[in-house]
């Protein structure tokens, strides 16, 4: 598997002849315009298939900002943050049997919202359905089967191994979402993750300065545009399969320059190569003007990651001495620190 | 998008320029003879990476097989079917970031284990990690969540509207567990779970006519070779992004012929479009030399299925009479009755 890159002037004969890719049009490698992005966008959401429950996801988005508000006595003085967590999916065929997947725990969106909802925010979670949830990281992988027993006397109870965790869990996240701190709200495609996204920022544009996006979801890179898309399952036959994906356009321009011209937005730059990293972390924070991008390589995700800004690059390492310490626990604390600048407009 | 089936002779264009299928060899095209089937298979598995936990895995299966044998007295007189549930993954990378995955929440297989059980089985449940399990289906999404609350005297308590069925997700999938009648082995990829398919049919061949495969999981058709596959995630560029997927090799033939000749077959056929659908169950019938192939269509497959086998055609349909009753329960009842036929050499 290859993909053209904008240097590349030949085909890519990768490992076996299994795989190959195909040359494109020299003209579809120059650098794209702002107004061509703005039309890939358009059709991008043009030809989308229709978000379910829209009008309640709006009226949720609208009753949490509002009562956020409210609570600090109006003005819109809370910070709030909306944590995008997970990986999303492009369908290959619309009756939807297969689909590309971006691999995303979750665990780093899950354990930032943590760390905001204790440095005072407020957190729109958008996730992957399935994904870590905020307070849940620390529990089995099928908690209800392997933290739970029956009593004799017919009960259902904790395991005594797993009290603490349990009650963490279903504790401090039933009081986050009473509160009106967490609103959660899942996605699965890249048609919805970019819709419901779209939403959140229209909510949250009159908070301006206040409001964040730390924008850690693993969003798919090319897709399938949904009328080019086949409507029944996939055959297969006797021969290989062949398939052309687009680009998935660059959502992050149209959210920093239009949507939330104010917020302030922070992306993330996955990569399994590191001597690539940086390069491209630095990159991606000038293409769509990011205020912070964290670079972080796959192998060591949770142990350090590097914070790139205009100016600097700051390693932020978990604290190996403290049992249980998240490298989250000092990023958000960083990052709660550059936003406090940027409201108080003495950085950026 | 679209595969070159067999009758294609020219370039299809489906939709947009965006996708498109490029034609095959012709002699691709041509029935695969048995020879190259084994040799597919051979480079397939020869190419995998090495499954994880593969001594551990074999030793449980080794385990559960005896202690199955020693409860009814030797001989491998109890029944042992095989569940297959949830979707393979075909990853696009070696350190995996993306990967093609064929949607199957599971449900089929845990509904199916649940009657299997009911039936005397005892049940090797080979299933997607985060797909239904076996007593949980009746459950919220995150049932940790949703199901349970921290009292005032801060003990973790099950909610009343939820009571009942999270005691018999507990209580009857741990008696399950515990009493060795169930076994749960997860996949994520199809590499781990051909593998796995492998080391169970090696486990069961003694057990003859009494084994049964019910291979109800969605396995992808195509996958990218390990050997071929690029070592770092996928660079995102401004091209189009074209791929080739090989067809995964038949692994239902050497199961049925080599692996498991005496045990009892069960394939399923799922599609969208439901004019080709029962043609398809036959010729998988056929050709696979299965003993069933139990055919369902995506919308309604909770509803009815048809068991297809060499002389008839039975359409089993939920009963609509019951609350909450499962099209699995006339279907198992279908099948274990065949089954027993087959035992009796009465049938097949």
């Amino acid at each position: 598997m290859c993909v053209v890159s904008s240097s590349s002037s030949s085909t890519h004969h990768l490992g076996s002849s299994n795989f190959q890719a195909f040359p494109m049009d020299a003209t579809s490698n120059s650098e794209t315009t702002h107004d061509s992005v703005y039309e890939e966008i358009e059709s991008f959401f043009d030809s989308a298939p229709p978000l379910k429950d829209r009008s309640d996801i709006s009226r949720k988005l609208k009753e949490f900002i509002a009562r956020d508000s409210h609570s600090t006595g109006g003005g819109g003085a809370t910070r709030v943050v909306c944590v995008t967590s997970g990986g999303t999916t492009v369908p290959l065929e619309k009756r939807c049997v297969r689909y590309i997947d971006n691999f995303s725990s979750g665990h780093r969106g899950a354990a930032s919202t943590e760390y905001f909802l204790k440095a005072g925010y407020s957190v729109i979670f958008l996730y992957r359905r399935g994904t870590f949830q905020p307070f849940c990281r620390s529990l089995p992988e099928d908690p209800l089967l392997e933290c739970f027993e029956v009593s004799k006397e017919l009960n259902v109870q904790v395991c005594q191994s797993h009290s603490e965790a349990v009650k963490r869990a279903i504790g401090e996240h039933r009081a986050a979402v009473d509160e009106g701190l967490l609103l959660k709200l899942p996605f699965t495609t890249i048609f919805e993750y970019l819709q419901i996204l779209q939403l959140i920022a229209m909510s949250m544009k009159n908070l301006e300065k206040h409001a964040m996006f730390y924008l850690a979801a693993a969003v798919s890179d090319f897709y399938v545009p949904w009328k080019s898309m086949v409507e029944h399952k996939i055959q297969s036959a006797s021969g290989p399969l062949d398939m052309r994906l687009v680009q998935v356009p660059k959502m992050l321009s149209v959210l920093r320059n239009d949507w939330v011209p104010m917020a302030f937005c922070i992306s993330f730059k996955l990569e399994t190569d590191s001597n690539i990293l940086l390069e491209k972390a630095e990159k991606a924070l000038k293409k769509y003007k990011m205020h912070l991008v964290v670079a972080n390589e796959l192998s060591t995700r949770k142990e350090v990651v590097v914070v790139v800004t205009s100016s600097e690059k700051i390693s932020v390492h978990r604290d190996k001495n403290e049992a249980d310490a998240d490298v989250e626990s000092p990023l958000i604390k960083l990052i709660v620190e550059k936003h406090s600048s940027y409201i108080e407009g003495s950085d950026y």
